[in-house]
């Protein structure tokens, strides 16, 4: 259960990372999935932590959103 | 083009940094994979930059390395 456990804390981590830097940005879903060159929905997906992202797309978002990938992963409730 | 070159670059930092922690680990491949739970010639093909990794095995890494998963997509060549 551990596991399992860690897994969904970094899909909730990437989410509020993403939901805060859209805010400071005052980005909309839709201009950041265009940015990305992902979908609206997909992008809206990530935030409610749905999605098992890939690599390619935490690269994509952290480029559109101008934050180093790892400044996503990064727990700041710690 | 700057996309793709993002995209890849990302995956060789990861796979860099597995290198790198498993070494400083002495893990072999096998032995990462089966703290990991996934299968060795993954982990293999991870450290080849061919594989385009999930968030939910970015975090079973980490768990397995012992590192924060934002240190695993961490640029230290820059």
């Amino acid at each position: 259960m551990r596991l399992k456990s860690e897994t969904s804390e970094l899909r909730s981590i990437l989410a509020i990372n993403l939901r805060r830097l859209r805010a400071e940005l005052a980005l909309s879903q839709e201009r950041l999935a265009d940015l990305a060159n992902l979908h609206r929905t997909y992008v809206g997906s990530i935030e409610r932590s749905e999605r098992n992202v890939s690599i390619d797309n935490i690269a994509k978002l952290a480029q559109a959103l101008g934050v180093e990938p790892s400044e996503l992963l990064k727990d700041l409730t710690q």
